[in-house]
């Protein structure tokens, strides 16, 4: 098995996605290919020692910078590291492809350059999201900003596959993320969509509470991606301006001062709960193989764990289930979504 | 001037509101009409000394209850506290209604008993957003959960008014909340709102990354009420789950947990920044009166503190102001709206 890794994508490349493979070649059995300017991936491995057996170079002239226009870019850069690692995986001459460059480009290659699984409409972004519980997935993270009911159906399948085959959660609470719990609340999206999801075989426990979702209310999150993103982006916004204000409050007393270095190790402890490198990427759903999308300011060790999870979605042939699951429900259920829509 | 208050509405009904109206009389100028059921309102008040000239009840039979049907009990409740409420307000005998009750209700009897300002199409909830660098209001909180483009742009309009004559913010920075800072990130409503909000009379700073609202990035913060609903709970969401992490971490250990005790001052001023019931209610912009939301748990405090920023929206006569500018810039735009619409 083969992992490719964009080693020009990234706000630290090539260092830290070189770094990462590396590191993570003790924790996998696949084989790692570095696709990028030789030259400069070189110049990183030099100093390192690792098995070289394992790692393998593409060479590529060209980069996807996080300016460039998504569509554009993937059409004109067709040496770039990216696209050139959508058509090995297109080509299944690799089994995952992980990126932490332009997330647009990212996206729209998925569904350009390596295609969508049969039946799914719309592939998403699968996020791990920190509770006070444990960890929870959200899907979708950001692909889709504007969605219809179906679509977070197919997501809700989705998370459940990911959640369970890969985090190894037991039967998966799914709930929809909303601003209310009762059938009926929120915008005619959810409302449209919750019907989808009561009827499926889903572990669906109903309209996630959002209020309640920092707090593990469910194991799958399914919204738009829209709201999955705002969703992300304020508990981490809140998160470190909570952290922020409370250092400034703490500064304000040299006791308290004094105290709260005694409090390292629980401070401590709760920054590694909510670290991003901790859990790496998320994947792209949906798509007819495994791509990643690894957070843009990743370091080795956010993709060290990025491909230790890509190591377990090809160990648990994540697509495979997905299309599996598409094959025996969903084609049945959108023929019947069909029938009501009067398509 | 006269401030009513829904002495039914909230969990701690009629005790809290009524306690809250006593404390705030010393604060306000207006006098204070309290509706509910004469007899359990005069046994709050039965102990409490107080301004008898300045309190004055109006007696009800009926409560709409948290369960209810919201448009249902308007309709067969008419003698309920809220319903003979929204009457007074829509017969100017009172200044300004604040109840603690079916949110839903609330929000239904505002456009069906009140009615809107004439050229306003969607009112909206304003509720106080607390950030790192002080306060910020949010627009809409949760009234609206589907919105058009046109409604945005009404609400950057109401709570720029609301941050500037309200809060005192000097020239309010008014933000479209969105998932990236570029024009055209985002979903087909934000992308549609952003030019109308850009060719506007307000100080438009173009989008809000949400990452960034936490952190005080605009003071008025632009949204449809489900991402402002979302953007609201989650904050509160995480900010409590944080909590509760840090205090587990602390507790793991002994030596961490006196440290903590030390740090209480820290840990209280945080908590109280982040408290609602320091900002009191959120009022429903855009109908044709002072209508205001207040939490359903509010105590005497929240409720006190609800009633002095009604004062202050009596004093600053908000209705009338965005009456006014609706008048001078609503309707032209909406005009120039229509015609690219093709309406």
């Amino acid at each position: 098995m083969k992992i490719a890794i964009d080693a020009m994508g990234g706000d630290h490349a090539p260092k830290e996605p070189v770094l990462g493979a590396l590191q993570a070649l003790k924790h996998i059995t696949s084989e790692i290919v570095l696709i990028g300017d030789e030259t400069k991936i070189k110049e990183v491995l030099k100093d390192q020692t690792y098995d070289q057996s394992r790692i393998s170079i593409v060479h590529t002239t060209e980069v996807i910078e996080n300016e460039d226009k998504p569509v554009k870019a993937i059409k004109a850069k067709k040496d770039s590291s990216m696209v050139v690692g959508f058509k090995l995986l297109k080509e299944k001459q690799i089994d995952a492809f992980l990126s932490a460059g332009n997330t647009g480009a990212l996206l729209a290659g998925g569904l350009l350059k390596v295609g969508r699984i049969k039946g799914i409409d719309r592939p998403a972004l699968c996020s791990v999201y920190p509770t006070s519980k444990g960890i929870s997935v959200l899907i979708d993270a950001g692909a889709n900003s504007d969605c219809k009911p179906r679509n977070l159906y197919e997501f809700g399948v989705m998370g459940s596959i990911y959640a369970n085959k890969v985090l190894g959660i037991e039967n998966p609470r799914v709930g929809l993320a909303n601003i209310g719990v009762e059938e009926g609340k929120g915008s005619s999206l959810v409302v449209e969509a919750y019907p989808l999801l009561k009827d499926s075989e889903l572990n669906f426990i109903g309209n996630a509470e959002v209020r309640d979702v920092p707090d593990g209310v469910c194991d799958v999150i399914v919204c738009d991606g829209f709201t999955g993103n705002v969703i992300l982006k304020v508990s981490e916004g809140v998160a470190k301006s909570f952290s922020g204000m409370l250092k400034a409050e703490i500064m304000k007393s040299k006791l308290m001062s004094v105290a709260s270095l005694l409090l390292k190790p629980a401070f401590g402890a709760l920054k590694k709960t909510m670290d991003y490198a901790e859990y790496g990427g998320a994947p792209f759903l949906g798509v007819d193989g495994l791509l990643v999308k690894a957070h843009g300011s990743s370091n080795a060790k956010a993709f060290m764990n990025a491909i230790k999870y890509a190591q377990k979605c090809i160990d648990e042939d994540i697509v495979m289930s997905i299309k599996a699951e598409v094959a025996k429900n969903i084609s049945a259920d959108v023929e019947s979504v069909s029938q009501q829509e009067g398509e």
